[in-house]
This record gives structure tokens, C-alpha cells and sequence, in this order.
């Protein structure tokens, strides 16, 4: 089911005092519910995997640096790969039962921001260690 | 009115990997509805101002560097100063109906990210220019 993923250019404006960047609006295409906003860091070459949401639709920006987006699949045995961050500034939606991970490709912190669907809930996220789905993390400098 | 201004502290969690920086859920008070998120840089020394606005609630989060707020109720003729960032790490709720500005005070970019009620809309939001409202935005260095 990883082609419901969808990803979306989003504007980054140029300004003199300092850039605005798009994120989402409630009548952008995949935008489900609004849950909450949370900002995850992510250091230098550091991995952040392997995560799955029962309920939550996801909706990733990077603002901060570049980061490899790793999705799994366990119904089909798929694998997706996507970059998105300053470079390829754009928003990443996410429906739920999907495995992710994610990479920081830049020599800075990164920041990625979720936009969920729903608030933060033990219950309906799943966690494996980054060894228990097989993907080569160190392909990509 | 500038005692709607509200302040939240947030939770920033260390983990090795990157920290996880909370930002707004739907239940937490003074979340009115959701709009639109967006990410607004500011250099070095800079200032934004001013901007009112008739209809949107903002929650203001500011997860890289440090920013001075500065509000202007014009009903009453108050002035308002907040400072948040990365050191005082909280959520700003500003009512409707409020003139502000923002300026860095940190020696790189800082990022405002406004979590806000409605979808930008260019006919409920005014602009001054910034020596329409007296504000000595020198005297923050």
C-alpha cells in the first residue's frame, strides 16, 4: 500500500528579514485531522527507526536539512525510499500501517515536523528495533 | 486585551538521536480550531512588523533560536514583550485583534512556526509599517 503516500512541493518564499515556508492547510489534499504538531531533531548521520501507527495519518516537512525517509511495508513486502528537506522542500503524507524510519544526509541537525492526525497515543504505535526490518542504512552518506 | 496573550511551557525530551520537541495538541487549551501551519525564518537582528489580524488565533513556537515578541493592543494603547526559544522553550496563544512583531536576538536564523486557527487569508490581516507603531526594537540586542 505505499503508493498512498503521497509527496507535495510546497513554497518557500524568499523575504529579505527571512524565508516562509509553506507546511499544510485543512483544505490541502491529504490533510485528514488535525492532532497534533510535534518537531523531532535528528543529528548528524544519526537513524530515528522503525516506528508504525495504527490510527495516525502522518504528515512530514523539513524545514531543517535533508532527511531519507524509509518506508516498509509488511502486507506486500515493499520498500520506498524518500529525500525531502531544504532542497526538495515539500510536505510527505503518510497514511497509517506502515513501518517508517528515518536519516539525517546532512552535516547538521535536521528537524522534522509531524503534522498528525490525532494526539500522541501508546496505544496505537508500534516500535521495532532498527535491526528487526533489514534495510542498508549506511547506503546513503 | 493583552492578558489573552497566553504562555506555555513545552516539553523538550532529550534522546540520543535528537530531541523530541512537543509543539500543540487539540485538546491543550487555547487551541481554537486548525488552519494552516506555517514556518517563518528570521535573521540575525532582524525584525518582522507589523502585522494584525482580525479573525486567526496563532500559536507561536519558536524550535530554533531565541525571538522577541512584541505586542501592541491599539483599543487600550498597551505594549507587551515575550521572549521564547530554544532556552525558554514554550508555546505563545495570541487572540485576534493584537498588533505584533518579532525579533531575533540569537546570533544565527530563528524559526517562528505559527500553528494558526484559520488558512492565511490576505482580507483579515493588516500591516503597518514598522515605524507606524512606536517601539524602540533597538534597545534588545
Amino acid at each position: 500500500m505505499l503508493e498512498l503516500i503521497r509527496l507535495y512541493k510546497l513554497k518557500n518564499i524568499q523575504l529579505s528579514n527571512g524565508n516562509l515556508m509553506h507546511g499544510i492547510k485543512k483544505s490541502d489534499d491529504k490533510f485528514i485531522d488535525f492532532g497534533e504538531v510535534y518537531f523531532s531533531w535528528i543529528k548528524k548521520k544519526k537513524v530515528k527507526a522503525w516506528k508504525f501507527h495504527k490510527k495516525m495519518n502522518i504528515n512530514f516537512v523539513v524545514p531543517v536539512g535533508e532527511v531519507l525517509f524509509v518506508f516498509y511495508d509488511e502486507r506486500t513486502n515493499e520498500i520506498k525510499e524518500i529525500v525531502i528537506g531544504e532542497s526538495n522542500y515539500s510536505r510527505l503524507y503518510v497514511p497509517p500501517k506502515i513501518w517508517f524510519g528515518f536519516k539525517n544526509l546532512s552535516n547538521a541537525d535536521s528537524l522534522v515536523v509531524n503534522i498528525a492526525s490525532i494526539e500522541h497515543d501508546d496505544t496505537e504505535v508500534h516500535n521495532k528495533d532498527i535491526r528487526e526490518i533489514q534495510y542498508d542504512w549506511e547506503k546513503s552518506k
